[in-house]
């Protein structure tokens, strides 16, 4: 961290700043320039309140120099970090595709999904039996007859389930959940990350709407700082200005999250751009652009769904997108993409 | 809601997809143009999933005309409405000023600056007993411990409370607290504005990092619906590119709400700028605006706050602040700002 | 376009504001709803202002049915339009690599550069003459003999060049320049494109910062309306507040663009990331997207590039990226990568 | 100037770098922590392209200290600059409001107008000749008949006029112009910028769409740059993701500003929010905010408008406005707004 004086700050109130660090266990270099004087401190400086520094007369300003998040830097884990779902694996220079409806709706629905996303060559199946909905009067989900439901397709198909969790309240409901989903309006649920980060379980946290990568690492923090370091992180469009797309999809947070962590990265074209049209091409450049994964809502009857019906691929439709993905994902990386 | 058909649709097309929407006990009007048909729905529709239509290979566009908020919606309730929170009134020409510091510390802290506050003229008293922190090592909040302490400090001044919930779990902790706040990383936790809207206590709900206003009016929609009528509105500063302030207050939402919503508005100028300097300008703004009230960060000694120390004032500041906010409220509105 | 009348309006006022409407040419459809009037307008609406009609006190909203513009609109030329560039095509099917310096410093970098980036495969030269710099102290460009040694590095490989023009008042030193780039600043410069639009030489525009696609085409309007069809656009990353990237790369505005109008579309990866490790994952998501080409900035000697060194290529890397860029090319689309 | 090199980074590289500075003419100072090396740089950094530097393969990242705007800072200038308009001062406690329609459009409209915001207390008028529409269809202004219609009023009124240029080849047409208005499309347009700064006029430089506080001062850097130091600095509203109002009033950029700079401070809350119902509120919340000054649209009919009806006012409701924005501007202030 340096704290950047400014002009006109005597030695008496820069020495009496230097020794309040001093007694938070830190080490001061001063560095004394022709307007301003620096101050670089060294030692463990993440509980600092960088604002509270900030605000005093003498302070011109703060500047972090390492991260705050430790657990999710790849500067203290180089090596990517491979999860295993339940034999799937993901990282690593493993991708998966997982697929499946945005809502669960009954049996028949989901079952006949994920037979047909399975025959196609997706790893996991996903589908939400807790819909977090903008609007009060719209439909939420079927609970935990939808958990029952997906536990139903992953007997018939062996796919391993992912699926969304609104509250660590129902936490019991998702004990033979494979991978349980964080959404985007939840990535700041504290007491959520916190409880999530106490059980042994794949956690699939998606950024925020308008959350920074720094932000999503933060919350992968809370989840690792927990226990548990089985975080999987995904980018499904951040909110801009830009009404064409249900969301911008921010591609490039792929390698710029590869850089920043070691947790395996995934894409949700789907929820990104909001139009069937556009998750084809977007899932190919998820996979050319090194993503270890790709999430892609998948509906035996879009007119028919209960939400999102937009965005949604026929099993045909994901059928052909499965073909051009193990090929995109084979040139540019080599290797199959596996099951 | 008016679906917007492609040309080249087909009569049978057409006609298929008026059927459907009568039998959703619609009345449909058709209007044939040179390049489109439009259809104008009339009847309820609230319901239709309006993704899901525009999905139709024969519809071009889908545009709502009515709002999807109903309960909130100052169509259906012209009149401004006024909550009295123990006997503080906001809303309808009754403009507050809610005073305290960021969190709570320690007993000493709570009640200097409450009596500090309310000398000054503060209608209410704010303070965190339960802390959104964006990262897992920092401070969390006193929780149970804090809550006492504002009592207590209510108790001493008689102010009446306003303090953050995380976590509905906890909803019993609030039995004495007089506005409960579901701070902006929660405005989308649909289980926590549920259990909200099932008890009968003034919430004040702030809108989210990059929430729309019509999202923040379907949150308030949510508690609503739950039958708790009493929502304050608050600005606290929207997440955009421009880093000279922490977030980017958008005071306009103050008349943009109004027009929109009958619920009382106010704004944080604390939280949206971040510095200091910034606080009393933006205030006095809020006022200027119309707002129904503000809500202002105060701190004995802001050196040594727990948390965003850079953004309090202090007591001294705090009373400069009050006199030219009367007097701003007085001269664009007339009347005297209560207590 | 759909004019919405609030409940209230008496059939005289809305009779009158009929008989405007058919006095403006055109013809108006009445849908009587519960709560609204609807009046769908029929005819050339392109000149209305919106705006104006949507203050109007009986007006609730106004909303466009059919795009503002025309020339570039697919819906009025469903064909993809190839540009002929020197014998390069782009558009329809065929993909071109844009490769060089951010700037022209000197003849021997840039004709080295050309010669490199031309034996990987690339199709045209890029490379900056005048420069937009945001400090008035920074390096401005070459200007004029900046041209004459892009000119020269065309004589020794061949190879096509783009270049930006900053001002209409140079435009006689553009002759022998094959495609004249208009750069995000300029975007809505709309005396340039103007100019543009008057002389027969395909044009690269490129976003603005903050502007929609919509937008986009508009100012691609600017220069159809004027005689000139030859327009190439280019996404080269939008503002957002995510600091971790330059800019965000808004790479479904591919796929977006490709529905909305017939002109080719291509990315520039490298100003849309500003990071050099950044450039090879995006730039084959790029071509896995669709896009008709990419634009990537390559120096000899980033170490010593006069402006953005941090996100230039070696030629070596430019090497690296050339292979998998075909290779992901053709396996997305089929058939060889021209050149 | 800080350079954050990466731990290992053997003496040998870091001498390098070093050595590589002081041949910039800087003097560095070393300062080893734990993980990471700081290089305290001293001197004029401000040509150093801080992108090249932080590609350097031992750099972990660069943060400047001191900004690049030297002219417009106040840390150089600290006294309030004071801009005299032919006898209307602004600046350095002197607020002043100017008024007058979107467009000039006929010689009884300038010169009505000019006469009822005079009568009503405006400072200056202002009127646009050269309009910047997004559509090639959309009127475009009267051009040099506007000026010359803007001037008439003057003769009648006494009043100081304000109009756009969009282009520096019809400077000449400026010429008894008394302050020259750039865009907010034009903020970055840097030859535009170029020729202002050489002539001895008034400038009113309008942020942009999407710029940083900082970008807009380093766009009034380059027009002192060229030793024109009479510029005037307006906010107009953000680009953002909110769609309720037409642009974000980033109403925080005064305050802000003005701990930035010397620079006199306006406000245009016309185009800032684009619905007349929202000017007042927001005009009032300008002055209260303590800008030097604010642009309100007016016309003398609205619905007859060409350009922006739907935020104009009419002259009735301006002079409303105009008693309260006296009333507050004296209330936090003191003093009288001129004229």
């Amino acid at each position: 961290m340096i704290t950047v004086l400014k002009s006109g700050t005597t030695v008496e109130q820069r020495d009496n700043l230097i020794e309040w660090f001093e007694d938070q266990g830190l080490k001061v270099h001063v560095s004394v320039g022709d307007t301003y004087t620096i101050l670089g401190l060294v030692g463990d400086t993440s509980h600092i309140d960088v604002d509270m520094v900030n605000m005093l007369d003498i302070v011109d300003s703060v500047k972090r120099v390492s991260e705050p998040f430790k657990k999710a830097n790849r500067k203290f884990h180089p090596e990517d970090t491979v999860i295993d779902v339940n034999g799937v694996k993901i990282g690593g220079g493993h991708f998966v595709t997982i697929a499946g409806p945005c809502s669960v709706e009954n049996e028949k629905q989901i079952v006949e999904v994920a037979k047909r996303v399975k025959a196609a060559g997706a790893d996991m199946l996903r589908g939400g039996a807790f819909k977090p909905r903008t609007s009060p009067y719209a439909f939420q989900g079927l609970k935990a007859e939808g958990i029952e439901l997906l536990l139903e397709a992953k007997k018939v198909t062996g796919l391993p389930i992912v699926t969304e969790i609104m509250n660590e309240a129902y936490l019991d409901l998702y004990e033979d959940v494979d991978v349980i989903q964080v959404g985007a309006r939840n990535m700041q649920n504290f007491d959520l990350l916190k409880a999530l980060g106490e059980i042994d379980k794949p956690i699939l946290l998606k950024r925020g709407l308008a959350n920074t990568l720094e932000e999503l690492l933060m919350s992968a923090e809370y989840i690792m700082a927990g226990g548990n370091e089985k975080v999987i992180l995904c980018e499904r469009g951040i909110r801009t200005f830009e009404p064409a797309t249900r969301n911008t999809y921010d591609l490039s947070a792929v390698p710029a999250l590869h850089e920043m962590t070691h947790l395996p990265v995934i894409g949700d074209p789907s929820h990104a751009t909001g139009k069937r049209n556009f998750v084809k091409p977007m899932a190919l450049a998820t996979a050319a652009a090194g993503a270890d994964g790709v999430m892609i809502e998948v509906h035996n009857d879009p007119s028919r769904a209960f939400s999102d019906g937009a965005q949604s691929l026929t099993p045909d439709q994901f059928d052909d997108v499965m073909k051009s993905l193990r090929a995109v994902r084979s040139t540019v990386f080599g290797g199959e993409v596996q099951a």
